[in-house]
């Protein structure tokens, strides 16, 4: 392969057009031939617009064309899975957004079929790649913190999701918990063992109504030792709320929240700040940028992408421990799922 | 009674020294005429060089002075409940610092006996009375946040205890996790429904030798539907570190450590500035002199304690609990005490 | 005009590739046609790795194209008013870069073309649209701090240009100061009476050979009474440090610098942070893309483009004030140059 | 002398109090014999409430008694030097509170005085032992900073004094001033070598017509080369507000305002915090306490005291010029005055 790559994009919802933004207007060296999409008119509308030269209803007429190197799944959770081991088949590179699958053994047929066709797969898990986070990461990795003993995530959504949507996204802890999972990972450079969750329906009462909840404590305990603690809220009204800290032998690192500016007031009433960006598009659209241009380099350069299938699986799993552990409101251990 | 109240102090060591300055150096309206240690010498010389006309080696000498209103309780742990008990038959009021006792009958055994006399008690969980901590109570009473939903402590020492101390002082949840306990009880305004703890021995192996732990992250839920974390370390290396942050309906209050001073300094490095203050005689001094002036106040208006016996109750029960959680690994609710 | 414009760039330095690359990743309805540079090869290899259709070693050849709308002029500075004035009588509307000229006598020649001509013109003061200093000025127009008493301006660079930069740039007060100036201006939306400057030159003794200092207290007072300070240096070893501070009747405001990430470390030597952002394109890329997005704005719209003429020539005029005041060690008035 | 030091309080106004306090809460070693005060009745009062044993009218009576050590001279400022003259020939140390008078001779005198007695002198500039500013002096004296280049002082009051007050305190320069005056020969190491003023009467009209200014930006050229920049504002409608930056080769250090606590909210307005302590003793009492400290430290082991009487006749020329610098609209360099 040469420097230049082509792909297509699967899936033409909001993320789908975040990156093919991302790599329209930051990499050189990609050129987006297809844009698919299932709702009739919407791959062809944002085609014309973008200046892709192929729309389909279909993805499989990207993975049937030789010229595509690589696919991005932005399409909807119940479909990746497939386009995944489709897309392995068809011998292109796979950068799937997450989660892959809600169930474990989908995820390790893509898995199979990944391994099996000699691709490159990446999930889309992008906060590792925020300014913020990767300062985290780099530190603990630089052993500024010596051992790592506790590990703190605050994640905190500024609206919660409409009722309906939390049947087929999986659950708060599918969905917006699995980041944090992931960030766990990243942040400990271990496994977890065992976990245990505290959690309540305190925000939206339709959310319990649909048999999920919205405000959860979640204690990991991880194989390396490091105890975690993820806080999430479906709602804080001031803001998207994503921050870390991290307390070793050799001391803590924190990482807070990104602001608008950093313009500070003071009258007789107060001293007043910015609330932090709102929307996780604001806050994490480098992070966006950053993730697919790491993949671009991993194919280029013949490099493992760096967040893996395995990547996607284990938070999977802590997910459904997650689940449960509120419904028999007990220790649970990573051992039970694997 | 008229305004000025006459005190003796029962134990003359570090806590009891401290209570001693406060109130000779701000509350002219008391006068401390007793000041009494098991150990030779030690009330005597602390006597002479403060002032305080009368010394003893037993604190029963001090009850029995009719001129004495009150007592302070700063003796050993194993020694507060019967001197309560002896006090309150005595009619003296008393101030007792924390813990009551390891035993909850012998904490309901002083409850009795201070109802029983009619005597005003206050147990010392000065961190409430804290410039920081005391702001973000007042920020939830006034419905800044709205309802409570997830209350975050962090609570770490800045050097563990020696592990002989551990077995006397029953353990890290009931000598320190105790005032995170009352933190979160005075915070939440709420009682505790049940709690489950992940510790671990990860900062000396002789605590862990000892029997004990020197990690911990719990979670609370509370009978009003909050939800609390508290993690606690006994050693962090950057200093004494201990910070709330409450997260609600309408948004969150966080209260960070007091530093020795504000400045900062930036140099082709980086930007430094200072560690919190690393001891907690620094960090609560405060703190100490306001819980006095208020069991005063009581006192003088004949008013409630802010902090009574069940104050003192609760949060053992709860680090009870606690030991129990570590030991069985499980959820433990408090019913299981009560 | 349709909503379409077509753009030449006029220099293909720094600068020219900044505005180039803005406007190719964020407007879709601006049409670079044109790059010209004097310097041979580089329009050429820059249109070709861009997808410029057009380059040019004269930039007449861009004015004479009837299908090109608005120029760019983004040479050297002893260029800018002969290109300026040019290009308006060729009709096209003009974004130049700052300073216009370093004589007052030229400003005011483009000025009567610009005029004559009836096109827009705009001059390159980005930072009124970066966000920090965005929000500032918002506040004070917002009646936040209420009337303007005091300004303070802090403008430092991480690193001293080559002294033999100085003379050809007119110094630090014409390159650099110039802009803190139109901010000034832009906050206190005055204009300056007299102004007073205390400086020396501190960092590097090849400077002051060159003629010119390196750090300066620059005092003025506006004729809305307002009194305003910057304090300028060449070098901040820490990095590029862009503070402002709004003091009023009825509160401040104050806007710090940009960091790397939010990330915090506390360690047994102390609390540390991350350095200011260092380069001037890191801290302003935001804002140089928003100038011209608002220049562009203001031909489609047929507006008034909101960094006019007046706002190039005054800045020169105090900065000409400012070496006068460091040559005579004295007060200096702005009328003495009008 | 012994260690313990008798010593007896000139003036029982407000600052008079502070320093009572002070010494009866935190020096063992020294006793306060005496209190005076001309206003009839205060002093006796005062005595009574406090402890101290005797009382007048006269200063004298407390310069004839041979068991008094040393006198703080806490009276108006008219009556700062004729007290300190005759406490010097009776053989008194002295604690002078700022200024020691508004002419420089006067001034002269009282050092003329002093030296022949071979009496200690300090003079109440109590910012020097703040905790934040003592933190920026020790940054500077370990060269963290490198050669001080820029020095930035903000000193604005909550509250205009009342105009009367304006006339008999000497103006703004000599009353608020002077301390920020003291703070930059404190921290820059330095004499002043010539200074500039742009004022204005923007606060209140009535200190105008009292002819005198509320608004400053002072530059100062100091010996070393280090240039500073003090702006003042007699209301600051937030609080009491106390910072400075220091500037030099190797990097800065600034020091912020104290709160009264570290909370922050955050709600969907917005991010809160507490307003800076708003009354000048609430900031320096800690500072009030430590200056008496050393002063007694200084006796009690015959060193010279830290704030000796050049260091009182300094700032007062400085203001005086900085009068000057208003009145004439010029540069005015110390030499004028000595």
């Amino acid at each position: 392969m040469n420097n230049q790559l082509t792909v297509g994009i699967i899936g033409a919802g909001r993320i789908g057009q975040v990156h093919t933004a991302s790599i329209m207007n930051n990499m050189k060296n990609v050129t987006i031939k297809w844009i698919s999409d299932v709702k009739p008119g919407l791959a062809e509308e944002w085609a014309k617009a973008s200046g892709i030269p192929s729309y389909s209803l279909n993805y499989k007429d990207i993975l049937q064309d030789p010229a595509v190197d690589a696919v991005l799944v932005c399409s909807s959770t119940d479909t990746h899975a497939q386009i995944s081991i489709d897309a392995a088949a068809a011998k292109k590179h796979i950068f799937c957004e997450k989660p892959i699958d809600l169930s474990i053994d989908k995820v390790k047929a893509v898995k199979e079929a990944v391994e099996k066709a000699g691709v490159k797969f990446q999930v889309g898990f992008n906060r590792r790649f925020d300014h913020n986070f990767k300062k985290v990461s780099d530190l603990i990795k630089d052993n500024t913190i010596g051992n790592l003993q506790i590990l703190r995530i605050t994640s905190r959504d500024p609206e919660p999701p409409n009722p309906a949507y939390v049947a087929v996204s999986g659950g708060m802890f599918l969905d917006m918990t699995i980041h944090d999972f992931d960030m766990a990972r990243f942040l400990s450079g271990s496994e977890a063992e065992e976990l245990y969750v505290a959690a309540d329906c305190l925000v939206d009462p339709e959310i319990g109504k649909a048999g999920d909840v919205d405000t959860a404590i979640i204690t990991i305990r991880f194989k390396n030792n490091a105890l975690c603690v993820i806080d999430n809220s479906r709602k804080a009204v001031y803001g998207y709320d994503q921050r870390v800290e991290a307390f070793g032998s050799l001391g803590k690192v924190e990482a807070g929240n990104d602001s608008p500016s950093t313009a500070t007031w003071s009258t007789s009433s107060g001293v007043f700040s910015e609330k932090p960006k709102y929307f996780f598009l604001e806050r994490y659209m480098e992070s966006f940028t950053e993730e697919i241009r790491q993949f671009v380099d991993a194919i280029s350069h013949d490099t493992d992408p760096p967040v893996g299938i395995d990547d996607g699986l284990m938070p999977l799993i802590m997910g459904l421990a997650a689940k449960k552990s509120v419904k028999e409101q007990r220790l649970v251990k990573m051992s039970e799922f694997i």
